[in-house]
């Protein structure tokens, strides 16, 4: 139902649940959580989130989520922080993670989605909280996800009427980073693995902390901890070998 | 002056002072804040809030505002305060509100216009923060709502210099969510009711909380609250017919 | 390499490193050090920032920056501070500051820009957040500015991958206010400039306080601060002039 895929310098991970147009299972659980641990390991640049068979992720298993009305409030707490639990390893992966979307992310594929850090989209995919055809509310951290890439109408609109966006239009709106012929997200997505891998490890995860942190705390906050993440990372190795090969008008090798 | 049109599920709110351009009155401020008290009833779906004459509101009514003048700064204090409390009326309202927009929302009328969950708009119709060209400052929660729908350098050109935005750049950047002919606003804005009527109205309510706080909080302490949300909604009779609904292929009918 | 130049009622900021595409220098430091306290001369009405050269600004001199491997971690923070200072005196300047771009902002000079409270820029200019390219991460403010008018992808992206956005696209997105034609940028801030000049002076400086407010606490925070600036100005003179200016159908001299 899902595959962790080592490329040595990136960790895919493939959403395999085909028949079922990506819904959620435990396997996808297992493996998102595997891989982002996994990523401390420092040969490792990336994670890709994708998918076999041609839509990224539906969600919740109905099924699977009918069952939960037996359970008392507390059993459905803990079970609803599972996947707040995969949002949360997402967030606080120390490398980058690149969704690369095809065919489209509803209900909780739309959080998985836009709990990565960048988005690349097939041109004909639909983002869509679909949660309220069900009868239910966002999670999966959807709401913090929305509140921090679009404005509160859009998000109202979304969250309370199951609106698709189109791919296009979430590129416009500044979310997917790139729109591509169908079927080919995930090339899109290995490109920017490329370059990531190309760049300084330890910089891009302080920065992954900081343009997060940045959404969540006053300016004056994120002043002050800029500058102590700069006095840190200037004069750490990266530093020495990113100015140095500008000065020196190479190419740098990051330690 | 304004009146509130009971339709069973919806109240629309009239606002009638056509021959001042909507500008506020004690009528509308009576009219939205009856509104959004009946909207506790159970029946009641959707707010409208819009205007006769094609104008919605071009704020404040400067008559009254400079008589404001003679007061004590604690007087001038609870007169702008009941101007906030409508404005807290409408982001506590139980149910969704849709402004539907001809013409204009100017001053005070943009601040209404962006506190409700959904906008509706002519394609001609401007947006405007007028105030700062009758010397004042913004209210009604514009500076608020402007934080929560459009980049800092956009709300400071638009409060600084009162610069007109249009419809359709408002769509253009998410916070319109339908721009339509000149006169039919009202008509597409009574179709996204229709549709809200359709929905489930306990998870809409939690809904529109949960998307209000997730622009006021940290995403950590939103993936908590998305939680215990969840963990309530998926045990609700809304949630069983809901998801039965999905699974059996028909059409929902909320409890 | 750097200069104001006095237009008595605005000042203009030149920064003169043209050999070096604008790259940070004490001297401009200086400049809008004392050009954002100057700015307390109630004649004064608004900072332009711009350069000469074609190139807006392109970072901190990584000449400069490669000695500070050399220091401590306490010096390195000190010398950071004082460009989180710079920004923290625009931020806090009484009078509005307009960035006017010309070929591009890059590295700090992408924090400078997006600091100022509005953006004109020529229409062929980029935006790259360049910092990580040199083995660095962001400072300047620039992922606080950039959580206040960007979705979280793409400040993701502009941070991570040092991808460069064009000055059409940050207009689309509500970032920069004018595109011109190259060359043509400082002629257009000037025409804002002109505009803010006549406007009110102390309702514009509670304005860049409010609006700066409204991205760092909570909508009910705002609401109560609203009240209070706006039941103060209601009673100030710029309100008197304003208002009256306009019931009497001309055009106000406010105070």
């Amino acid at each position: 139902m899902a595959r962790i895929e080592d490329r040595g310098d990136r960790l895919i991970i493939w959403n395999g649940n085909e028949t079922r147009r990506g819904a959620l299972t435990p396997a996808l659980y297992d493996a998102i959580n595997t891989a982002t641990k996994q990523a401390q390991d420092p040969q490792l640049r990336a994670i890709i989130l994708t998918s076999e068979g041609g839509f990224f992720c539906a969600g919740g298993d109905l099924n699977v989520l009918i069952e939960r009305q037996k359970l008392t409030e507390a059993e459905r707490r803990d079970r609803v922080d599972l996947l707040q639990d995969l949002i949360r390893a997402i967030r606080a992966c120390p490398v980058p993670v690149i969704a690369a979307i095809e065919g489209g992310a509803a209900g909780a594929g739309l959080s998985l989605a836009l709990a990565c850090d960048m988005i690349v989209s097939a041109r004909d995919a639909q983002f869509t909280a679909a949660y309220v055809k069900a009868g239910l509310v966002p999670d999966g951290g959807l709401t913090a996800s929305l509140a921090r890439c679009l404005p509160r109408q859009l998000a109202m609109e979304m969250c309370l009427m199951a609106t698709p966006i189109s791919a296009e239009r979430m590129q416009a709106l500044g979310v997917v980073s790139h729109c591509t012929e169908p079927g080919q997200a995930f090339e899109q997505a290995m490109k920017m693995a490329d370059k990531l891998a190309r760049g300084p490890r330890q910089a891009q995860s302080r920065i992954r902390d900081l343009v997060a942190q940045a959404y969540d705390q006053s300016e004056a906050a994120q002043l002050d901890l800029e500058r102590d993440v700069m006095a840190h990372a200037i004069g750490a190795p990266e530093a020495a070998e990113g100015i140095s090969s500008f000065l020196e008008k190479r190419k740098p090798r990051f330690p």
